[in-house]
């Protein structure tokens, strides 16, 4: 009987602002159970809800015991795969959370560092999608919403798990929700799925980044 | 033996602008010789070039006897299936066509009138294409490039034979051109496909266009 | 006793969209009165209605009879002076005029061209302006609201009266207005007047327009 | 004789980028010496270099001596003052700065902190502003440039003086600047410089910052 396969929590969102579907969701659970990079995939459907995502973020954590944990979150209106730099220890809510709470100017935790960069080589997944025809880019900005608040809760507890690392992806709507929003980009769920796999396998299989320029001016 | 069935004269470009690839190609050769509501569909690749691509039209046109003609042509940085509502009798060239030809504010057709409004239902498919999940938008400006030169020639042809209408739709990148362009969104093949069917089974079978409001304010 | 100047009718409308302000018409009624180019400014404010917007400026030719016609409008979201290449025979209201009326479809002028293209020199204009430094753009939609409209019958009215030409410029929010925008651009009363002054001393000056690109690919 | 007034020091950037400006020292100097709040203004134009620009500022500091630090710098292609949130201590230069100096991830100081966020009274300023006709936004992203690189350091040093506190506001192009790049938006001198006053004042008068909802959701 061999070794079990190191994992990956891999997590989406439950839909939110009134959208009837979430594509982080739909691409995630798709590769549920998938063998990638030498690591098995579990995936977890989080709440939009700053409360309840942490606190199932942390026991899916303890009960995985990942070494991969990668967030995936909706954002609509970019265009491209969006590959977050950093998460910040902030939530300030623009619109209420799907349990009702518009938290403003509040810690994701308490006592904790303002900001933490992705552990995954960004660069060489960024490097690796576009390679392989998947649109991608560098993001520094998670937002101050759910996404940055599951994005800067993976990064914490990645940092307090030796061997962990972390990261976040927003992607854009789906076509069937981008119909609904006039002039708005999507990305079929075939698409992200196979960028999110790509992503995986990069993330397992490199340990040291690229030196690769992505950056903006301001 | 049966009647023929009428013809839809279905138009894309090679590829401009130092791409590799014309996504209004590669979608309209899906379709070549597919039967849509009741029509026969004849796929012609046209050059980005201002001279040559009309006079293969004009010989097209002649030869197919369409009564349905439609235009694609990419448009980089557009988000959904764009609709063109109208084209107009003007060439201002940014950058040189595929045969170097550069012409600045001169018409497409002399002494013909400073636009034509599309006459398929655009309306009609714009709801079509919504309510089956296919992002798209009406769009007030087809440029001033050669997919306004076609879409200008097309509406110019058609008003002259009996029964024949006309209409252009810009299309975005494909996923791995948008690879190269940062931030820059796409649609897959299968999707604008699917798109096309869609316009062109809505206009084969629109007779009189809904009245739906699709208007910008400036 | 001299001759009269000739002179320039100038248009601005009143506040719509929920705005306390146009700066459409805060431009506009500070060059009332002026000297420009050897001819001299009426400025008239038009309300922001389709149907009273065009008996107004219909009696305002007749009663001035202007060899210029400028109308100016609001486009709030644009950051530059858009010099209008064109104008269409189309009302598509995206939201209510002032006075209720929603038209979908419907033609500005009835039995008319599709279209004008403007007959001021607008690349010449724009180079003016940019030469002196102020940021300035050519557009190829006016939209499908009340300045689309009035642009059109100004083209229209302009196309039957021997000598006199025709022009419309689209100018962005005040800063007082975007600062209930976020994000959105501004351009304050002074530097819109002192473009609006450029453009109509050079429309006034030059009667053959430059050969100077500014187009567009979609 | 008086006490002294406590310190601005207040800096602004050389032009970079091709620009023969920098809106941002034409911004800053023209406060040199001004009185606002009941704290006198140095103003100090910085070099757009990673490794100069940080010497130049920890040696004003020292000499200085300021109970507010604020940074201003150039970011065109933003619409409205742009009050940063926070800065990263990373650097990724898309182009190299004035000195030929293109760092790509790395930090601005070694073995400090991932973020600070600023400790100016951000929502306040935001509020005031606005409130005062002053186009302006909350920004999440400082980019990866120079900028950021003395938005970092400033709260970098500030955090190491009792009392001090620091941040950063990113302005638009100059209206001249906008003329060169077609669409640009723009803010004048004099707007920029009204803006600057209400924010340092703000800042300086208002210890504790109002809860003031102002997040985006990615």
């Amino acid at each position: 009987m061999g070794t079990p396969l190191p994992r990956i929590l891999l997590t989406g969102f439950d839909p939110f602002a009134g959208e009837a579907v979430n594509p982080s969701w739909e691409a995630v659970r798709a590769l549920h159970g998938r063998r990638i990079g030498g690591h098995r995939v579990a995936a977890l459907q989080l709440p939009t809800e700053f409360a309840a995502s942490l606190r199932l973020l942390r026991s899916a954590v303890r009960e995985v015991a990942p070494t991969i944990l990668l967030g995936v979150g909706q954002a609509g209106g970019r265009a491209q795969l969006s590959i977050e730099r950093l998460a910040i220890n902030l939530q300030d809510a623009r619109i209420p959370d799907n349990a009702g709470a518009q938290p403003i100017d509040e810690p994701v935790i308490a006592d904790a560092p303002a900001a933490y960069f992705s552990t995954l080589p960004i660069k060489a997944m960024l490097a690796a999608l576009r390679a392989q025809g998947v649109p991608a880019e560098i993001s520094n900005s998670a937002g101050t919403y759910v996404c940055n608040h599951i994005a800067y809760a993976m990064l914490h507890l990645a940092s307090r798990r030796p061997g962990a690392r972390a990261g976040f992806i927003h992607i854009p709507f789906l076509p069937a929700q981008a119909a609904h929003h006039p002039g708005a980009p999507s990305m079929t769920q075939a698409e992200v799925v196979r960028g999110l796999e790509i992503a995986l396998r990069t993330a397992a299989t490199t340990r040291r980044d690229r030196r690769l320029g992505a950056g903006t001016l301001d």
